[in-house]
């Protein structure tokens, strides 16, 4: 499928000798025509990465130009020097498009307390700069410079009519589940040529990703680099999107983000199963996302799911140390839409056949309702394999 | 290595058909000869079994006659048949040895929603009343009558000279590193001839349970089960112990939970590792403990261990999402003795010789050291390989 690049980018994405593997992509470059609306969402690990203290200080922003994402090193734990190297990234990145070396931004990916080869990196900008273009093939290529142990580009698109005129939208992420060996980092990119101000696209984004890219896990171990950016570059008019456009536009964002987060677990390596957590009934949302990732993070469950048994005892009990308060007899649990618990209580149910269900399909879904208000989620997260632990056991610094 | 039974207690232990497997212990009870002082410690988790909320309400308690423990099925999300199910083993542990049926506390593990075959418990409990002994076979009898999936039975005593004369404790516990399929419990119970108050009993296990049994994880699942259990029967001396007497006794206590609880992930099904994580220089103890058990419950740092590897990023990223806000650049890292990381920064090391040393000892140390204060814990972890996954998979309802 492809998907049309908003108007007012151009980019690029190639090899440029991160990674070891020959003609492996390992950068992407992104640049727009003016100064466009910056937000971005990021990790809440206390240890982060160079790239992302440089992005936190730069956005919300209104004068973006340009972001360059390498893959392959994570510029992580690498201290002053690596501050340094983000900074020179941002002003090589910057030069490309001729503007000053503050309107850009850094995203990394990869090898955790390893230094950035800065040589290959400027080349790889230069020769980045060269290859600039605006059609489809350029956003692939741009989304397959930032993959790690991902096996496919992950994109999504969307245009929409609004009253002040068509917008478009395209964005990029990358994440084999966040569970690439040592590279356990979930990166995203949303075009759009709608005009935004700045405090509304970081409002429209902050929403976006709550419900997208925060509610997928695989293994529940946060990243020193997560980051999702949104850059508006406002080509489709001149007057920033209010009111009914603003809902819809952050709608359509919401969709997109939608379709990227989910992508990340479906990618999972080793994973057998994309499983959909919905949880209802619970007294607000913040309680239903701590339930839902509770037992999307329960080894128990993951692997319940893996050798296809609709093991209710295992998600029940997760819900239950959540650190949720809830009423045990308040809780049903419907598994690929056959109900296997209800008002705390199990229900006869014809266990060959919901393991089957299971079995011979990649998504699974788990709904666990409550009956204590009218908070709700919903999660994505993999099954828990023997090929994980392979990949992640096998794999040395 | 054999125990002694401390004074005032006898115990027996045998298969009454609750598991299917012929032979295979399934049911142990403890009584004493007059009213013992018994204190508790139960699971956090919102849904939690019959026996769970029997022994709550019946602890702490200065006149328990009779513990009886049932594996092979957890009388978990049983209801209200699952309430007098408890409460009828309770009446029939205390028909033993003639004490009223609120004298006895009753303990369960294995399968979650499934009713107690009540017949067979009935039967058990009758025989289990004819073989009582006061030696140590019959403590490891009682010790294996509460196994699920644990390969060895998990027995710990101490002898402590106090102004007051002697005591002996002995312990046993259960918990196949909370990983035995569909039996996720922890069980312990600890004998003791000391004289206690039913307030100090329950203030010393609350000190002693916080430092040993909630200081391991496997895959952090919590059970709906777990319980550790004191019982003092005062049968060494009169007066319930004080002042000196009792500190030494609170200290032998600990160490027999923490011989018990560290026990169980060494006997993980599928863990090649048992890990030591100690956590220090953090701003008070629980901001150590919730650093450790981050650490310990994350799969990239398991099978970063189960492959030996000495992935640091993984550990100090770990940390770093835990929730406990630090410095970064005041964290070290010494795993078996080597200084990985210093201040916020790699060290130059010897990969090859650090991953041997992994590789080569089922004993791993992640030392953990922050700049915050003088907060510290110890806590045990296994790594995660895939005979954890195969068995928890292959495992249907």
């Amino acid at each position: 499928m492809a998907f049309d690049v908003p108007r007012g980018f151009r980019l690029s994405g190639l090899h440029c000798g991160i990674k070891s593997e020959a003609g492996k992509p390992d950068l992407a470059l992104i640049v727009t025509d003016r100064p466009a609306t910056a937000a971005g969402v990021y990790t809440q690990n206390c240890v982060i990465a160079a790239p992302v203290a440089l992005d936190r200080e730069r956005t919300p922003s209104d004068s973006i130009r340009a972001v360059v994402v390498n893959s392959g090193n994570a510029n992580a734990c690498t201290g002053e020097r690596g501050m340094d190297d983000a900074r020179e990234m941002a002003r090589l990145a910057a030069n490309v498009c001729g503007a000053s070396p503050e309107q850009a931004l850094v995203l990394s990916t990869g090898i955790i307390g390893e230094f950035l080869p800065m040589e290959k990196i400027a080349d790889g900008i230069a020769a980045a700069g060269r290859q600039m273009g605006d059609d489809s093939q350029s956003l692939v290529a741009a989304a397959r410079g930032m993959m790690t142990t991902d096996t496919v580009e992950k994109l999504a698109g969307r245009k929409v009519k609004l009253a002040s005129g068509e917008v478009t939208l395209a964005g990029m992420a990358k994440g084999a589940a966040m569970i690439g060996p040592n590279m356990a980092t979930m990166l995203g990119v949303v075009l759009t040529d709608a005009a935004l101000s700045p405090r509304d696209a970081q409002a429209a984004l902050s929403v976006a990703v709550r419900d997208s890219f925060n509610c997928i896990s695989v293994d529940g171990h946060m990243s020193t680099n997560d980051t999702v950016l949104l850059l508006a570059s406002g080509a489709s008019s001149g007057a920033a999107l209010a009111g009914d456009d603003l809902k819809a536009f952050t709608e359509a964002l919401q969709e997109v983000c939608v379709e990227l987060a989910r992508a990340i677990p479906a990618d999972g390596e080793g994973a057998e199963h994309l499983i959909t957590i919905d949880v209802e009934g619970c007294a607000d949302r913040d309680a239903a996302h701590t339930i839902a990732k509770t037992v999307a993070d329960s080894p128990l469950v993951k692997t319940a799911i893996a050798g296809a048994d609709p093991n209710w005892g295992r998600i029940v009990s997760a819900a239950g140390y959540s650190g949720v308060s809830f009423d045990p007899a308040g809780v049903d649990l419907i598994v690929n839409g056959t109900l296997l618990y209800e008002q705390g209580t199990p229900v006869e149910f014809d266990e060959s056949s919901v393991s089957d269900s299971i079995g011979s399909n990649r998504d699974t879904s788990i709904v666990l309702r409550f009956r204590e208000g009218h908070g709700r989620t919903r999660f994505w997260t993999t099954d828990l394999t023997a090929e994980y632990v392979r990949l992640n056991a096998d794999y040395h610094t």
